[in-house]
């Protein structure tokens, strides 16, 4: 599912932007004027301009749960998202004798609504306003690592200026390369609470085995509710707390859609690649990803060797290798789309056309050396992935890695809180401690000591120069036996107090992994250093080659959209199905396509209550005319990938017709390359959503709630 | 594909016998009158009765390649079967400045044709005989070895005499759990010629990627000739040799299918389990299979680590890792599909139903012990059968295979030809010498070192009691270096010598390999005779425990179909797709699709010429009317298994209209249970095939031979 791989695909790379083709688009909202017209040709019925607002309806609407999209849906702070979104958190309160995973879970009140697991968050969109001037000040004259910096010191002034604002989650991204900055402003809302899921034979109907498959049976929904202090103000759990009141929230459509409609949706997609060279294009796929699936494939291999037999073992790795055979499903996916859409060919002549036209005539003064300085750095950048992955890998030490971040921590506390790296400051306190206890929970000594073993044999394979000599050093020292007998960090307590301490008493500490993780620093200081730099370099080519990408289409007319990274994006497209010669997809399933699945047997088993329904065929008001049964799951063109599950899914105007959750495999090579032909988004159907609500889990306080006429 | 798989799923355990349902059934020819009924109210418009008689048409027009299916369609001697099937014949006749495998090729008159590769034989059928009271003379109430061995030496003694006759090639198999044993009589033809091949890009149009996938667009067919001497004699290859003139042949359907239409096909289909207990499918899928993938991934792991960098050594393996890639989708698709329908439960509710007939009133006396033995021994079988499968690995060294049969080939040789084991008397001198040869193309001593070594590794779990002392003794004292050093059967001529040497010639030779096979020989013979004995029991038990369930259907009014097992066998079911909710497999694929297909790159190129006349729509009177369009792959519910490839397709009235070549990924469970609703056969439609001969190779001569009007 997308919104499982949203974290593993996120990418740090700067990205670029480009045209839009049908269907094509993942547009800021502010670009809203520029796609007005299209939009309505498509079948938009709301005044285009309310997009660009987002102080009103439907924008101010959407949330994000930080790597799920999410909607309100009451005035008393309903949220609704993807089952999977809330899984944590249905874990988290999950017993032996109370397993919410499997039955689901219904707070009959408000009283009963139960804490989501720690760190659960909902952010509610501001603002999204551009910054450019204020990052570039000062920067623009500068080049390589003096460039970066510059930078960074200017957006962590203005995400510092935005969060003096009470509960306020700022960031500051690039767009287009760098050719633009946008401050996003989030109200972040701290006390967050279950209210509903369905059982997980219906949350996750079909599992793995139809995860980005088509066709799909899946009731992928959940509910939060947002709590905030009764004075209104964003506070942690407390008893007290009152359901925050959203400015406004999604109303369902009376009627739900139907092959064809129109439909759009708003929400967070995590990264793109869509306007890398073709250079960069052609390395991801002959270099990083056939890489990655081999490293994939040999550390799936390890932990199920590893942890055989060991039942405590497997459960604590059980996730790793969750996000393991999704990140190897997708690549092959991606993979397969490349070679299906003959992908580095299309960049090329994409790439031609632009620089034959950035070339010519007065432009080629200035572009020559862009473009030159981007491939050049661009090749740099390359080989050094390559190596930067092998080297990374030592990280599968997870104890050496919470070292690293613990010594990487402490040294940075000593610096002014402005002056530090971006992600070792005082807001992101929380976060780090967070992950480093969230190790506990997936973590086996004599696992964790396997897999680094053999993650060193990758690190011994990289060329002399690539080592890390301080690391060498030091571990042909102290030898994987005492690293290993001799750490304290698995001990949680033990692991967390050195957030608290200086980097002398690291540098003072006899634990080996600290040992290690000291030895290790300034070599990887000087690396960073240098990796700094290069983006310095990359930042100021990209940035101007971008730009006058973005001339370039105006010439032509279009507009152009920015890679996804993360920020709030809107984009809209059809429900249709999929044809090919000899085979279609129906744009819909229907509920008697689960009793077709049914096997009894997880991840094909239904509530005895469900099946029941089916069989009766009881879906009442809730059947679509045009199919005369009970939607489940719908196909549409929308544009979207990882970070948008969850994202409400709306009708021409604007009410919630159902939720994005997953997208079909041989589609996924839209993240390099969008082809309405292949891509399709899974939608599950809100029709679908309140017949389970209404007649299998009797939620039918929630649909009041929501204003859903019975 | 299904035919590459046939040598390796053919299992040698004595297999069942069942029921038939809607599509099911793989019959024998003499069980048309069984199911004569069914076939008209299906739509067969032939006197059913034809079909039991193989002196007639169109029985006699079906012959066997030996691993896959074949037909005569012209007085002449042409035969028609799948481009795959002749796969080798087309490379041994390639060389890079005439790539037949790349461009096709067609014999403009009988003295263009070419020699098929070495051993390639066209087995007509002639004869089908139950021999059951032959076999088992004297051996009813033996038991154990006394009885396996009396009933191979029965078997033994019926085919010598069959062979007799000249040029027969004669066998006799076991149905029913060897409650029946058929004698399968087939004229050898020895000279066998490649007439016409399409280019690659047709015939293996797709590739491994469509591989078990629809929609299909592969044009897999080809066409050999079979040669006689001028006396109408089978002989060798010999210039002055003529065209075969067969006793019938096919005749090409003036119509082609339809949705919906009857059709039928026989071949030759490899090996089907749908008749083993509950307790050993439960054992299949719970533990064959899964440790079968994990050492075919093992496998496949280790030859690409072995070949990287060496192009010799990776085309040397290339043919040993398709084979796996090949084995590995087809275990994963009997998972999945085991999973999907339930397979164990469905087994042992089937099962149950007809224990509860057996053991009730007088049936109990003799079917219990019945019922007993066959579980006992079942059981026995299931933890060799693991055992097996990790000692058989040693034989992935090449070289210690090729020393174990020359070894075995003198010790038999010693003994009258009456009295050697089967796969070792002057019958089979031809094929081991085949065998052997075969290595030099597919062996490099480094890779083989290494599998071997690796091999060795899974060899060392097996619990001291199933290690071979003798091998483990030697191979101690030799060591790998010295194996591989000093052995001489690397050479291909020193290899073969030993041939016709004596085992004490091997017993006294320095070859490492030898001594290391001649070290292993006694404990061998000792776990055959062992493994013998046990399969005197299963045969006893199964044998009458199959006839009580022939008997308990023909209670309920079934006809009982033996499990497949290479013998010739007739199947019909009807043209269609396959609905599932949300989806929809259409029943033919059209040359359109090949368009949607194409990249230009393998394994989705094709002819200029061919993308030419599609974009033209020049398909002249080769329309399908209903489609309004050239149909190229049609599906079909015709129940089939790997040794079918070939098969030509025949309408109600026994005319061609195609070639059965693969089957869908969903189906493969049909090996162990036919489900009507997942299982479909792909066909290449014969109009696809007459129009590729016609309009893009030129081969019209070949379509006048065939009596196809223009």
């Amino acid at each position: 599912m997308r919104g499982k791989i949203s974290l593993l695909l996120i990418s740090s790379a700067l990205t670029l932007a480009s045209t839009s083709l049908a269907g094509e688009g993942m547009w800021l909202p502010s670009q809203a004027p520029e796609i007005a017209r299209q939009m309505q040709a498509d079948g938009l019925k709301l005044d285009p301009n309310t997009l660009e607002n987002l102080q009103s309806a439907p924008m101010n609407a959407i949330a994000s749960l930080g790597g799920c999209s999410a909607s309100f849906v009451s005035p008393q702070g309903l949220v609704v998202t993807n089952h999977h979104c809330v899984y944590g958190s249905i874990q988290y309160n999950s017993k032996p004798e109370k397993d919410y995973l499997k039955d689901g879970f219904l707070a009959a009140t408000l009283a009963d609504e139960l804490q989501a697991a720690p760190g659960s968050r909902i952010f509610v969109i501001e603002d999204l306003r551009n910054v450019t001037a204020g990052v570039m000040e000062g920067a623009s004259e500068l080049a390589g690592k003096a460039r970066f910096d510059k930078i960074e010191v200017n957006q962590k002034a203005l995400i510092a200026s935005c969060e003096k604002q009470p509960s306020r989650r700022c960031d500051v991204r690039a767009y287009y390369g760098g050719a633009t900055y946008f401050l996003q402003q989030q109200l972040e809302i701290q006390d967050v609470r279950l209210v509903y899921v369905p059982a997980g034979s219906i949350g996750n109907f079909g599992g793995e085995i139809d995860n980005w498959q088509w066709p799909r049976h899946t009731g992928d929904f959940g509910f939060y509710r947002a709590y905030v202090g009764p004075d209104g103000a964003s506070k942690p759990f407390a008893k007290e707390n009152v359901p925050y009141k959203p400015k406004s929230w999604l109303k369902h459509a009376a009627k739900g859609v139907a092959d064809g409609d129109f439909v759009m949706l708003a929400g967070f997609p995590g990264a793109t690649d869509r306007y890398r060279t073709a250079a960069e294009t052609s390395h991801f796929f002959t270099g990083v990803y056939p890489l990655q699936q081999k490293l994939l494939a040999d550390y799936a291999d390890q932990i199920n060797a590893a942890t055989e037999g060991d039942d405590k073992a497997r459960i604590a790795y059980a996730n790793a290798l969750r996000g393991v055979d999704n990140f190897k499903k997708n690549l092959q996916g991606q993979l397969a789309g490349a070679e299906a859409i003959d992908l580095v060919a299309k960049k090329s002549a994409q790439e031609k056309e632009f620089r034959d036209w950035a070339l010519a005539g007065s432009r080629k003064a200035s572009m020559e050396p862009v473009i030159a300085a981007l491939d050049a750095t661009v090749a740099e950048a390359n080989v050094a992935r390559l190596v930067a992955i092998k080297y990374g890998l030592v990280n599968r030490g997870q104890l050496l890695a919470a070292a690293r971040t613990l010594y990487r921590w402490t040294k940075e506390r000593a610096k002014p809180d402005s002056e530090r790296e971006p992600g070792f400051q005082d807001r992101d306190r929380r976060l780090v401690g967070e992950r480093l206890t969230q190790l506990e929970r997936r973590f086996d000594a004599r696992v964790d000591r396997r897999l680094f073993d053999l993650a060193l044999v990758q690190y011994r394979s990289l060329p002399p120069e690539a080592h890390n000599k301080g690391f060498d050093a030091t571990l042909a020292k102290l030898g994987l036996d005492r690293l290993y007998a001799d750490t304290s960090l698995g001990d949680t307590p033990a692991r967390l107090a050195w957030l608290d301490k200086s980097a002398g008493d690291i540098e003072a500490s006899n634990d080996p992994f600290l040992k290690l993780a000291v030895a290790m620093f300034y070599e990887d200081m000087t690396k960073e250093n240098k990796t700094k730099d290069r983006d310095g370099r990359l930042q100021a080519a990209r940035s101007a080659y971008t730009a006058a990408y973005i001339d370039f289409n105006k010439t032509r007319g279009r507009a152009v959209y920015p890679d996804a990274n993360g920020s709030l994006r809107l984009t809209w497209g059809k429900v249709t199905g999929r044809k090919r010669d000899g085979m279609a997809y129906h744009p819909f399933t229907t509920a008697e396509g689960i009793l077709e699945k049914y096997t009894g047997r997880d991840p094909f088993e239904s509530p005895a209550k469900q099946l029941d329904l089916i069989r009766a065929k009881a879906y009442g008001a809730y059947k679509a005319p045009e199919l005369g049964t009970l939607p489940v799951n719908f196909l549409s063109t929308v544009d979207i990938t990882g970070g948008n599950s969850g994202s409400a899914t709306l009708n021409a105007k604007g009410e919630l017709v159902g939720l994005a959750f997953d997208g079909t495999i041989e589609g996924v090579i839209s993240d390099w390359w969008f082809d309405d032909r292949l891509t399709r988004t899974i939608h599950v159907d809100a029709r679908y959503m309140r017949w389970v609500m209404d007649k299998v889990d009797g939620a039918g306080h929630l649909l009041k709630e929501m204003e859903v006429a019975k």
